[in-house]
Order: structure tokens, then C-alpha cells, then sequence
């Protein structure tokens, strides 16, 4: 597949985006200035020469030309802003969102004041036809920096189409996590709230990377 | 300790309560009807001969005399309401709240209507000084059932005060689960909507007793 990561110079994106280039997938670090997504993919392709040749650089608008799958991953100050800017390209395609919103104190939990999650926000503000899916919001980056680490954690994947959550969790697999389908797109509020709950329980045990399994599946 | 266990009929408290006198506990199975109470105490009773000294049965307001915590375990539809009677008897007691508001599609993310958590909105009606702390939200009663059976999950316990959470990580221990301290009460939203979350993963898989464990610590 073809993976267009929108603000993937972060360590969420960029985490990803290294792990899905060494499954064998095209992998295009989005950012607003192209500079940036070409130095970031450069890091990437030197990290793992490997994979160098599934790794490129472009701005966030190029980037989704001919992608499969677009994933967001900028921070959700940046959400509405950075949709808005590519609302046409983003038409059909299915967008997996890592957007996490949190308050200023990050380990309580906080909403959006629309009272919605990041995600749905996201798929009201591409209106009809909208294909979002929620994954990874849990998935701390210190995990995703060495893609040889093996990531003890779950991923809980919300969206309202049963076949666009498929490709999501095939991308858990492919980036070496479970998937598990958590139901609809509303329930990412859930999701995304959760990871306050983590960064708290890193903070009390002074580690990096609480996360979380689901048992009895 | 003596546990009294408010609308303890259920599968969730009678289970708990069980587990609880067979840590050595004193345990009394309140209800509305006094007589209910006393009813499942004896089926307690009969089920764990050994545990029977430390079970009894009530009204859910004598249950409550010399109670070190009260345990909170009617249906969210019946909380205000349970409250409501027993708020003078319940000051400055340790209310650990087991409480999920769920809505008509049990695996769709619910909250109450005043955007609270069930906990913060039992805090909210008891006053100042209440001591609430909720656990146990994502407990299959499949789990409590067979005092027996090990629970593969973990118990994320949301409260404002440390000693109270403190009680309650013990009240875990005794009940064969670890706790783990999720932060503010406030975070206790986002404990009773992962309940939904695993309903749905319960549909979708065809089990009765998904749960989870946080990783890392």
C-alpha cells in the first residue's frame, strides 16, 4: 500500500512510517514544509537502509497523491487547520487518524469542547462520505523509535465501516501490534481519553511506556 | 475490614462481596429489601461454607452501621436515587463506586447526560467531603462468579485521594485482581466507557469476559 502520513516528522508518524516501509509498504513522510518531510525521511532511510526505498519525503498535499491509506498524525492543535487544507485530496480516501487530544495537565483526562472526540471531529469536518478510523492513540513513541523493539500493547481500533477497520488492523500487524476492533467512531472517545490515563500511570511508575492488552480474546 | 455492599444482590457486588469474606472480610450484602439481602448472603453462605461467619444480609441503610467502606453497586439507573437515602449514613465513608452507565446499545460509548461520570456525579451528590472512588467498571460479573477462577485483568482505579485509592488497591488484592491507580476521579469517564468498549469486543468475538491488563509497569 501506498501510506501518506500527514505530519509524520513527529515520533508517532515517523515511528510508523519506519515500521510499515520495513513490512514492504510505500511510505511517504507528509509535512507542511516539504524540507522537513524530506530530512525526516532521510533520517529514516538512514536508520534502516533496508527499507530506503519505501521511504520518501513530500508535503503533506503531494503526498496524498496516489495514496491508499492517509494517516494524521499531528498534533490536535493542528487537526482542523491541516484537514482544512487538504479536504479535496482526503475526498474517498480512507484517513486513519493517531491524533491525540490532551488538556494542559496531560494526565487528566480532557475532550474537545465540542464534547466529541478528535475523530469524530474529524470525519464531521470532512462531511459525507468521510472513511476515519481512530488507531493508535495508545501506542506510547517511545515504543515505535526502535522498530526492533517489540511493542507489548494492543491497538484499539474505532470506525464506522467493518472493511476500512480491516486495513487498519492489517497496518497494526504490519507494524508489529494487534489490532482489535473497539466498534464505532464514537468510541474513540474512549480511546483517546485513555491515553491521559497512561501518561498518569507513566508519571506515578517513572516509566515511558505503560500500555495497555486486551485479555480473554 | 467490614464491607458493606450497597445493592449487593447483583452478580458484580455478590461476587466481589464473596471474594472479599473469603479474604477474611466482613461482609454485608445490602438491598433495598431487607429480606433480598439476606437471601444472597445465604446462597453466599452456602456456597463458601468456610467464609460464612464473615457474610451477612440487609436494607442497604443497617448494612451501612460500622461499615469501613460502603460499596456502591446498583445499576446506574438506581444510583441518584440509592444515594439519595442514605447520604447522611454514607458521610465521611469511603464510597468505592462500581457503578457503568451504559446506554440502550451497550457497546456504544455512553455518558450521563450531564457529561459527568457516574462517579463524579455520585461525588457531586454527596458533597463536600465525599470520599468517592470508583473500580472494578471493567470486571466481567462472568469473572466474580467461581471465587476460584483467576481474573486476567487488571482493575484501574480512578479517585482524588491516595489513602482511599490505597484501600481499594488492597480491596483488589483480596479480591484476587491488581489495582491500578488511573489518577482524578474526573479519569473514572473514561474507565466506564472502556466497559462498552469491551461489551462490543464481547459481541464481536462471542465471549463473555474480555478484559485488560496495562503492560509495562
Amino acid at each position: 500500500m501506498k501510506i501518506a502520513i500527514l505530519g509524520g516528522t513527529g515520533p508517532e508518524g515517523s515511528g510508523l512510517g519506519l515500521r510499515w516501509a520495513l513490512a514492504g509498504h510505500q511510505v511517504v513522510i507528509g509535512s507542511r514544509q516539504m524540507e522537513k518531510g524530506q530530512q525526516v525521511a532521510a533520517e529514516l532511510q538512514a536508520q534502516a537502509p533496508a527499507a530506503a526505498a519505501n521511504l520518501s519525503g513530500m508535503d503533506n498535499l503531494s503526498a496524498l497523491e496516489g495514496a491508499d491509506v492517509a494517516v494524521l498524525a499531528v498534533p490536535y492543535s493542528g487537526q482542523e487547520r491541516t484537514l482544512a487544507g487538504l479536504q479535496e485530496a482526503l475526498a474517498g480516501k480512507l484517513l486513519l487518524t493517531i491524533v491525540v487530544p490532551l488538556g494542559e495537565k496531560a494526565a487528566r483526562v480532557w475532550r474537545p469542547p465540542s464534547g466529541l472526540a478528535a475523530a469524530e471531529e474529524a470525519a464531521r469536518q470532512l462531511g459525507e462520505g468521510a472513511r476515519v478510523v481512530a488507531a493508535f492513540q495508545n501506542i506510547a513513541a517511545h515504543h515505535l523509535a526502535d522498530p526492533e523493539h517489540v511493542i507489548d500493547c494492543d491497538v484499539l481500533i474505532c470506525g464506522d465501516d467493518k472493511a476500512d477497520k480491516q486495513v487498519v488492523i492489517e497496518l497494526c500487524a504490519a507494524a508489529g501490534m494487534r489490532g482489535v476492533d473497539a466498534g464505532l467512531l464514537q468510541n474513540a472517545s474512549v480511546v483517546e481519553g485513555l491515553t491521559a490515563v497512561l501518561i498518569g500511570i507513566n508519571i506515578r511508575h517513572k516509566i515511558k511506556h505503560a500500555g495497555l492488552r486486551i485479555t480473554g480474546i
